[in-house]
């Protein structure tokens, strides 16, 4: 028998050459975004002002399976991609598993996670159509720094409103960021109408990233030759990460594997979805049937604990409405150590899989087990895992138990979104004991449900 | 014609399973080291207190050209290794030159550089001997890592030694250390006789690599079953280090090219001397003739204005003495951000070397120049470079900028050992233009070199 090696690497012409557009083969469409102010479905002119052209076309796009990656895009992808598909021999070991475990690890590049994917790309749109900047916003700092790259390298000035208390506790991120020439700005801010009125009435607040998407799609609009990119929860974005569902399928086909199960971690969804969109395509065209589970925090438990329909996608009410699993735009979750999962919402892509049927599955898991899952990865894979993508170990971690019990072989693949040095805190808490747990009461979740329009 | 592609990796089957061995094929062998007393030749018997016994032996090694890779390391290995040679398209277009750069990346792993090369070695022979722990000292933080991570991996208990101040500027490293469950303790501490004899004589001095490594061998031999690691400087660390160039050969191979220059920074010499022993055996044994440049920060500057000579490697004399290039054992350095590369002395065999014009050149570069070499480089290559290594970035843009006016097409190899995830303060404050250079007067060295003993 051939012998898997550690990590499977494609060549760089094997880098897919399209993303998979899942909206183009789902058994029923998202419901349309809705106009915040008018309610109406979103149209192109709607997104246009806010969003580059070719974005604005891909957040519609319902109907092409592919889009073709510009190639100055899959030139910067080759230099931090193929990433590689790796299989955890010695998490298997240390666990005494039967099943065979991969992961597909998208932390090796200097923005420590899956981010660039998308950034790159719609730096690369704004060039194109000539754009001068880009304004967004950051919490946890790796689509800042992922995005404060991709400017970096396509020319273009690039403003992050950074959640004023990230920014405090993450110095070394916003380090980073203008290390690449962007320029940060801790959010709420005096520089814009909406931070200016935040600040007046709630003062000394240290922000939020729905006051920071405010601010930012302010300046956006209001500034010549230049838009406002997101980093997660668009189907745009979702688009772009499938990149890296499709260079696992290529990887697992290289060495004549297929998991039967897939796990991410679930926070606005891209990650996630771009990861299991590629193989869910296997399942509705016949080819394979993987099992999906999404991963999320006990603290902010939008598919587990959620409701499905229409919710605001950000706080202050300024961006479209998006028929999705919310726990209500106006839920504040407890502060957890993953501030990549703690959105409110969910892609609606993926809130309407979830919905269908066709996510099988999705589970909440509390901080501690998380970390104690991240510690023992690191420890025995050398990698220092993110958080968030801790998430997805801690369930990876939990199926391969099971096959030990029951003795069966499975194929489990997990994404290793990132890495987990600038969350250092978070560990030393977790070395110390003392870090808590924290799961939302069902009155908390009424009064969070409460916040969201009633819309049918 | 082919087109090479932006990463060439090995195949796992291609990781060599040997280490070079230099000395065996060295002109002139280097001075036997000495022992700190007696000041006679050190032994088998005098090494083998301190450090494993299969280590004491390769670092007495002289004769044999090829020293086997345990297959426990060499699975290690696979877990981050090959690591990729890296063609810097972007850089080349950024500059305009004709060279072509290449790139060996040694930070894609946790430990954030090449220092994992020898700290899973050294852990896997203290494993082999039945040890039950180690001991180190650790100052940037990057071998504390390393060996923390490796030790973690075998199971064994360690205690590092950081020196104080920058266990206080550096927490998170010291974060990541007990992640992976080693013990850290600031040095001067109260635990040795070390250092409590230093705390006594200097009150709330904040510690040095001297001071470090005095307390870690004093613990490491009046502990049972503990032994001592270090991780530069030595032969046995070069050594180990010899995977950097053994595998850049076989890339290069496969693409067909073969570097006229390599550059590598120049701290203790272990990384430098790994990746060029491999390419310095091809001259030795007349089959290339590539140019060998070090490179040195300005305010440590051992090879360029240091003395060939005797000395201590440690400045508390508790260590034998080598015949290095050095700028004296009581020589401090100006604090400099490129901590990996404040010492005052170079390998033995690499000062071997120089002296014999085996090393072509040795090049000493100010931190600001590094700096601006740092962010230009990270902008258009993605990678956020350690400042140790972007000491060699900025001699490689100064040698293709050479090209660019000659119009050459050499080819340029550097060595980029790790990442700057940790050292963000040093960015931060070139980002605000408050970099200083510092370069030492004559009258400085001469009160460096006062502190050499006088042994021919």
């Amino acid at each position: 028998m051939k012998q898997i090696p550690y990590k499977i690497y494609l060549t760089e012409n094997e880098i897919p050459t399209a993303w998979y557009n899942v909206r183009a083969e789902m058994k029923n469409d998202i419901a349309p975004m809705l106009h915040p102010q008018t309610l109406k479905p979103i149209t192109f002119d709607d997104l246009e002002p806010i969003f580059c052209r070719e974005l604005a076309k891909q957040e519609l796009n319902n109907t092409d399976k592919y889009i073709e990656i510009p190639e100055e895009v899959r030139n910067f992808y080759k230099m931090y991609r193929p990433s590689p598909l790796v299989r955890a021999y010695c998490l298997e070991k240390a666990l005494g598993t039967p099943a065979h475990i991969y992961y597909k690890y998208e932390g090796g590049n200097t923005s420590g996670s899956h981010k660039l994917n998308s950034a790159i790309a719609q730096a690369y749109y704004a060039k194109e159509q000539g754009l001068s900047s880009l304004t967004t916003e950051t919490g946890a700092g790796q689509w800042g720094t992922a995005l404060s790259m991709a400017c970096g390298y396509f020319g273009l000035d690039l403003k992050v409103f950074m959640v004023k208390c990230s920014a405090e506790q993450k110095p070394f991120r916003r380090g980073v960021m203008e290390t690449y020439g962007a320029s940060v700005t801790p959010s709420p801010s005096m520089e814009t109408e909406a931070g200016r009125r935040i600040n007046e009435m709630y003062p000394g607040n240290t922000g939020s990233l729905g006051t920071a998407i405010s601010e930012a799609v302010e300046v956006a609009t209001k500034t010549e030759n230049c838009r406002y990119a997101l980093g997660s929860v668009m189907s745009q974005v979702m688009l772009h990460q499938t990149i890296i569902g499709l260079e696992s399928i290529k990887a697992f086909e290289k060495i004549d594997e297929y998991p039967d199960i897939v796990i991410g971690c679930a926070g606005g969804g891209s990650n996630l979805g771009g990861l299991m969109a590629p193989f869910m395509s296997d399942r509705i065209n016949g080819r394979h049937n993987p099992y999906f589970i999404a991963v999320e925090p006990a603290s902010c438990p939008s598919l587990t604990r959620g409701k499905f329909g229409y919710d605001f996608c950000d706080t202050g009410h300024v961006t479209p409405l998006a028929k999705m699993y919310s726990l209500g735009n106006g839920y504040i979750p407890s502060s957890s150590h993953a501030g990549g999962l703690r959105y409110h919402g969910m892609s609606a892509i993926l809130s309407q899989l979830y919905h269908d049927g066709f996510l099988d599955e999705a589970r909440s898991v509390k901080q501690t087990e998380v970390f104690d899952a991240a510690v023992q990865f690191a420890r025995v894979e050398g990698i220092l895992p993110a958080p968030e993508s801790a998430h997805a170990i801690r369930v990876a971690i939990d199926e391969a138990e099971k096959c030990k019990e029951t003795g069966e072989e499975k194929v489990i693949l997990f994404g290793l979104t990132g890495t987990g040095y600038f969350d250092m805190y978070a560990y030393m808490a977790h070395n110390r004991g003392e870090m808590k747990d924290y799961v939302p009461s069902d009155e908390e979740l009424e009064q969070g449900f409460a916040t969201m329009p009633n819309i049918e």
